[in-house]
């Protein structure tokens, strides 16, 4: 099984890719854990760690990909 | 069973993406398709009309989501 995590801010561009591609995955395989950035402020520097440079974003294997074009982590701080 | 499209061009972000967003998808409810742009230019206009701007670009019940920021269509042309 491997670790999914999904960075996000609550925001719509958020929500939707939330609800259609972490939701998506496959959960034989991957355990997702959804993180509101937004809410947990502490956890920034985790996603900055894995390369997060927007939210959302999906972490896969510790790799990062960006969803869309959403705000920047520098807003969120 | 719903119907996701994995848009690319071939460039290492989209390799990626695809090897490790496109086929994390939940084989149970989601069969994707694979469609390399670069080489069905044919293809671009249905790319557009969901809405994608750039590749890749993953495409579930209808909605486009961008991966990283990769190439816009447009140079694909």
């Amino acid at each position: 099984m491997s670790k999914a995590l999904f960075f996000h801010a609550g925001c719509p561009i958020c929500i939707s890719a939330e609800q259609q591609v972490a939701a998506a995955l496959d959960p034989a395989r991957y355990d997702v854990e959804v993180v509101h950035l937004g809410e947990q402020k502490s956890r920034i520097a985790e996603a900055e760690g894995f390369g997060v440079q927007s939210v959302p974003a999906l972490v896969i294997d510790g790799q990062p990909f960006h969803i869309n074009f959403g705000a920047s982590l520098a807003d969120l701080k």
